[in-house]
């Protein structure tokens, strides 16, 4: 692509012609609405396209209409930021990005979380089973996953309320109960699906663009101990359920052909449904800030699954999709220390606290701590796009009189 | 209540004037809207009073409207249906139950499903750990619960897809991929969340009738073999997610009265969240039939956990609720052999295979097999209401050319 944008787009932004994601934000004063990133600008979609499936407030219109619409619109949006002869029509139709409001970017309809870092399954199995073998016998057969709550998924920005529960009795004793001291986060990457699927037929793992609409990035807060005490035989549930953040801006597969990459290689054969044609590794670089300051760099190329796998496995027995359904990857993690996506493997399960750059030092999140993850990827020709953040803060909550 | 009912009511009717339980019916060539079930008939309730809340394909913005309008409409219906002088201005809203097709009756945000029967999960225990405690060690101090696929929530009446999918395999063998040999039920019982409650805060014990609208059957379909490969650390996923059928009509809190009782004795103390004021032990008397053959009557009564106790749970960490949540109590069994809810109970995980009436034998359900759970309560006066039923068919996949 050789044309240029008129929109001033600065050079370390991570919204360029090439991104082109898609959110919702509401104007000041405004009705929310759909839009579209492009520098420091938002490009309102319903004024600038005159079409009013963008005059909503979550894009879920847009994501039932297929991947032939998607293309066609991002065609249009393409033509209309570099056509400078339309400048004056178009331009009534940006806004100050940074005078919007970013809201939730879609409204979800099932959320499902899986497991699919090697490298994180394998320290968490080395921690809570050591002497065993660190991956379950199914590990490297399926990708395991697990139903979260789509009504806690919180757009970017919202506080995060420390979670109260039960945990695990000293021999005897009753359970404590009270606020989570073992507060942890998850950096993964999300998949938001577009078009369904009919109850009782699979999604092809060749079929996976066809489906998916695009991809965000995902903070799955985790109360560590709250999970040690319930998370047998259902698995997790009140240690998940209190909140999950997900960045506002949804970047389009279609903004992401440079960035797909082959998996790992695969140590055990797959089944033929789980066997893909196509690679749909993403290259993507992620970064974890705590308080501002850098405690890892998780790599998205190293996960294990797919997220084309992901979807082939999470349908093989015959479950529709709906417009709105997410699903993320879980945690990312690499196999260096440094590049671990959740505090349990950075502090090794609190054993080894964490010194930040500013000498502070961290188990699991205090109240007050803000997370922000950020990840970008390999544009065309060299350049690269970026997914913006998914961020949030620790506070406590309100004071009890009784537990 | 000692009015009499004019529209006439069958004595062995489930709907009585003491039931009037809510649903979604399309009436033959005519858009989906609310009823209430009486007797024989199914009364329309936009048309009947003259309010367009009914007049929508599900109960969610009733349910939205909270307890006191709960009441308020269920006084007016009860005067509709016992004031005869207005009979020529009802009876056009009446129509007969044979003719109209039930429908979902809410649409459905967050579905969880709990572990609540003590019974059940003691003989899974046996089963599956044999030697061992049967009950986990948390499983007295909290009702363990985990979050399901409520894009697969389906009515009644709908088929049941035979789900496909790997199994464990033998030591060093690929696992094996083809239809579920264990399909299996559970026979449960549901509850419809109508009253929100924000993110950060908790539903209490005794806020349980304010928050939940109504009560409904369940069968929450299993493919044990499935489960048994896959669930190990995140729970149950593919072997839960391709189908969970709900009865058509939500019986109403408020037509519980009489059904109420005390849970069984705890044998461990409660943390204060889970300690409640109230009986919300509800004495069901569930009724499972395979090919119209009855394999169990399950009592609901022996449930260790209750429905309040559930809702003050999933809410203890603050995660908000949503019009539409809808929560089952996992596998309703009693102490009593006939009295399992499920066919890994009832066959002792396959290997004593029950012998129906009419001499056939099952170990898990086949092709072609039809399951139907009804339940009915106490009523008023000695009387005794009805759920209805949940029934499903089990059908095969279309053929594969490929795994």
């Amino acid at each position: 692509m050789t044309s240029r944008c008129w929109v001033p787009v600065p050079e370390d932004s991570p919204f360029t012609l090439h991104n082109l994601p898609y959110g919702v934000f509401a104007p000041d004063g405004g009705a929310p609405r759909v839009g579209v990133a492009i520098g420091e600008h938002v490009l309102d979609l319903a004024r600038a396209l005159d079409d009013d499936t963008f005059a909503r407030p979550a894009l879920n219109a847009f994501l039932a209409q297929g991947r032939d619409r998607w293309r066609d619109v991002r065609a249009k949006i393409t033509a209309l930021l570099t056509d400078a002869s339309g400048r004056d029509t178009v331009e009534p139709a940006l806004h100050r990005a940074d005078r919007v409001r970013m809201l939730m970017p879609f409204e979800p309809a099932d959320y499902v979380d899986f497991y699919a870092s090697e490298h994180h399954a394998a320290n968490i199995g080395r921690m809570l089973r050591p002497g065993q073998e660190p991956l379950t016998p199914q590990w490297k057969h399926l990708p395991i996953g697990y139903h979260g709550r789509s009504g806690t998924l919180v757009v970017s920005g919202t506080d995060v309320v420390r979670p109260w529960g039960q945990t695990r009795p000293a021999d005897g004793a009753e359970p404590p109960f009270g606020p989570s001291r073992r507060l942890d986060i998850e950096a993964e990457v999300g998949f938001v699906v577009g078009t369904p699927s009919p109850r009782g037929t699979r999604v092809g793992v060749d079929d996976f663009a066809d489906h998916v609409f695009g991809v965000c990035l995902v903070n799955d807060w985790s109360a560590r101990d709250l999970q040690a005490w319930e998370y047998v035989p259902l698995g997790p549930f009140l240690a998940k359920s209190f909140a999950t953040s997900v960045s506002p801006w949804i970047v389009p597969l279609d903004a992401l052909g440079a960035a797909r990459t082959a998996p790992p290689e695969r140590t055990e054969p797959l089944r033929p449904y789980l066997r893909d044609g196509e690679d749909w590794g993403l290259d993507l670089a992620l970064e974890v800030r705590l308080n501002g300051q850098v405690v890892s760099r998780p790599p998205f190329s190293a996960m294990y699954w797919t997220p084309a796998q992901m979807l082939a496995h999470m349908t093989v027995n015959g479950a529709s999709l709906r417009t709105g359904d997410f699903y993320a990857s879980g945690t990312v993690s690499g196999p260096g220390p440094r590049e671990r996506g959740c505090l349990m493997e950075i502090t090794w399960n609190g054993r080894d606290p964490v010194t930040l750059p500013d000498g502070s030092t961290r188990t699991f999140l205090e109240d007050g701590d803000e997370v922000a993850i950020t990840a970008t990827a390999p544009g065309p020709d060299g350049t690269r796009i970026g997914f913006g953040e998914v961020r949030g803060r620790v506070v406590a909550q309100p004071l009890r009189t009784e537990d």
